[in-house]
């Protein structure tokens, strides 16, 4: 290897460049820690476009593989290193280049960090909606490479909904620009939207042009005590049929209630089967506020907790935002599932969830964006025993079939990565796979960008 | 040809079949009838997707040019026919296959009228956002052809963002699913995304599953007079500063309010230099609406007039709706531009589009979708006149380098068709162009897809 680095040495200062196995280390994996990672030859860390394509370049000169990398928040094993590969990250690339409220624009590096984008554009009364789990650490690009979601979605949509445009550098060094900085544009194929969520397997963004939206009101919240998982799914469906637009509309199953509960001693309700959490970021919300109570009452709710300000609306959250940690303290390690059904199979998808884990003697519990009908089946394991851990992975692929047969899909914003390959392939069908890899190769055609992820 | 139509018989019934030059003269191109056409060698209209598979697979066997059409509302030449072709017009296949209120979901066939779908959607209380001026005549597989957008898109946004899912067959035949039927999905590359705005150079949409909203209150109106184009920019660029989100926001230049006066005698007002549009569909609009006008005042206007119910909001958008026909009158032949810029550059593109008019001696009115810069100036001119219709192209040209320089897009919604071709080539620059051209080589090896169009 010490050819490839002294090419990167050419290019890149020394401090840009990580060659200490310890520290690389670091670097091997993201949050999907139980995934196959194999050791990076080295870990390099640009920061300017420049220095990108001399990494590319140098890459494909000595047919070296480039994983690339954000905060590694990612939990499909998406930004896992593979033996001997430049881990490239875009940490350093952190720069919030231009916020014009005028145009509702951001342009930004990918290695800012998704709360800071928040935050300075909150300055100008304007609001960036993507808000995954990891919001404080997470990167654009990362969320960019996985079209991360959130607890927003359902009002605002997915991180594709606003990225305009790219600018990306691909696997041979070449720098292209994509889309636009326009509030629309249709000029040829929409490549932006194909690089999102395209997980660095087809080029290294280095600049994103972001869309914004006005700051809306602080949502306030109500929560929604249910005797039983298909109580609260029925709710959903009757609040979103009503025409609702809440901008939060998320459930927890008894199991994540009771390891919340062991966690933060929140007391949230024990004996409740589920919660159901809605919220209205609208100038006036008590209107649908008193709505969507008497939808969850007529559901079959049994308390109904309206949050009087948004110090207790945040408070109802709290709950929610703890989930996964939570679950993640019953056994140690977890594998979260990802699937979207149509929001109208929801109660089919707990159903069979539940039945999943009690075929395999494990505890799975769901938290789910259920306004989206985009749940989170979390199987807590221990790692340390392997045959719970293989029963762990069987029933984390059966919860996939589980979407599949529901007319799902096999993620809903946490990408494919390594983890759910073999089912990308069977969502896609052997057609639409051709297509995808058909793709890949023309922008790829070395095959050199993130291989082993995706297909 | 003999061997071609024979072999379209044996899988489509005679009725769909027309061969007549007379009858096919009315397929051969859509509403830039001054674009290059040339006629097609049979026009074939399937009623399933097991005959537009055979189609292609004619097509392919007897390597035909194949021009996918929908209504022919096009603004860009992209449905006309090629010497040769098979021109496939899905008008035949118009049947909205289910519509799930839950779900907020509809799945349509390529044929199914624009305000068809609407009106049908509405009786669920359910909102199918785009709407391009042709709504009445354009179908649903025209609109993700083209990705059209509408008066509604500065809240609503365009075609693209409502096509959660598509089955497409392939130019050899083959059937291929792409996307989703849930409200988020990221398994894979976005292919939906892709096939949306590919002007038929990809694939033929046969079947297309919508995302839809919440059918909103009616929208009230106002109009607003301003002394420059200038003054009605700068009112543009602080409502959208101010966070407010009107669900449409247009502008009429001079040039235009004249045409429609002479059009419709509707007696707008002459001496006006620009008129703004503003509307809100909230359930209390007053708020915004004053807001709205106050801002209008400040940056110069010299009248204010809302409309007091809907009745009066319709009529004021009734001048809007008339203006591209109203222009139209002028010289009986228009080449409508439809350049989208930053907002924040409005003022510029329609200053210099005044200039680039009075070089070349030409009408040019603007209308623009002013809230998301998207203008529409359009050149007016005597098609019979060798000499004025070459300087008509020159300054439609200048228009687009114009757009270009001032950080926009050559199109906003319209599509590039063979109208902008060489436009395209120069916004998407070399490398661009060539991740294109592999794309649509991995779809359509043989080139047979809407050949001439796009590249």
């Amino acid at each position: 290897m010490a050819g490839l680095i002294e090419q990167l040495r050419t290019g890149l200062p020394a401090e840009a460049i990580l060659t200490d196995p310890d520290i690389m280390g670091a670097y091997a994996h993201d949050m999907a820690s139980f995934c196959e990672a194999g050791p990076p030859a080295v870990v390099v860390l640009p920061r300017t476009v420049q220095q990108v394509q001399h990494i590319m370049r140098t890459a494909t000169a000595t047919r070296t593989p480039v994983v690339p990398q954000g905060a590694r928040t990612g939990l499909s094993g998406g930004a896992n290193a593979s033996d001997g590969c430049i881990v490239l990250s875009l940490l350093k690339m952190d720069r919030i280049l231009e916020i014009s409220p005028v145009d509702r624009t951001a342009v930004v590096e990918p290695g800012v960090v998704n709360a800071a984008l928040s935050r300075a554009v909150g300055e100008y009364g304007l609001y960036y909606p993507p808000d995954p789990s990891s919001w404080e650490e997470c990167t654009i690009g990362g969320n960019i490479g996985t079209a991360s979601g959130g607890l927003c979605c359902v009002k605002y949509g997915v991180t594709a909904e606003y990225v305009l445009g790219l600018d990306v550098v691909l696997a041979d060094g070449r720098l292209m620009s994509t889309g636009r900085r326009t509030a629309k544009g249709v000029a040829g194929y929409d490549l932006t939207r194909l690089f999102v969520g395209s997980e660095g397997s087809l080029g290294i963004v280095v600049r994103a042009i972001l869309a914004l939206k006005p700051e809306p009101p602080r949502q306030l919240a109500l929560a929604a005590e249910f005797p039983s998982a298909d109580a609260a799914c029925a709710a959903v469906c009757r609040i979103m049929e009503r025409g609702h637009t809440p901008s939060l509309l998320e459930l927890m199953d008894r199991t994540t209630l009771r390891a919340v509960n062991d966690l933060t001693h929140m007391e949230l309700p024990e004996t409740t089967e589920a919660l159901l959490l809605a919220a209205f970021d609208v100038p006036d919300p008590a209107a649908d506020l008193a709505a969507v109570g008497e939808l969850c009452e007529a559901a079959g709710a049994t308390q109904i907790v309206p949050a009087e300000d948004t110090a207790e609306s945040e408070l109802l959250l709290k709950a929610r935002r703890s989930a996964l940690v939570a679950l993640e303290a019953v056994k140690g390690t977890t594998m979260i599932d990802d699937v979207c059904v149509p929001r109208s199979r929801l109660a089919a998808m707990l159903e069979g969830v539940a039945a999943i884990g009690e075929k395999h003697g494990l505890t799975i519990g769901v938290c789910a964006h259920a306004g989206d009908g985009n749940t989170h089946p979390t199987v807590c394991f221990d790692a340390t025993d392997p045959e719970e851990a293989a029963r762990a992975r069987t029933s984390f692929d059966e919860i996939m079939r589980l979407g599949l047969e529901l007319g799902g899909t096999i993620t809903g914003e946490h990408g494919v990565g390594v983890l759910k390959k073999e089912w990308l392939a069977r969502e896609l069908g052997p057609v639409g796979l051709e297509m995808q890899q058909g793709i890949k190769r023309v922008f790829d055609p070395l095959g050199l960008l993130n291989p082993g992820k995706l297909f």
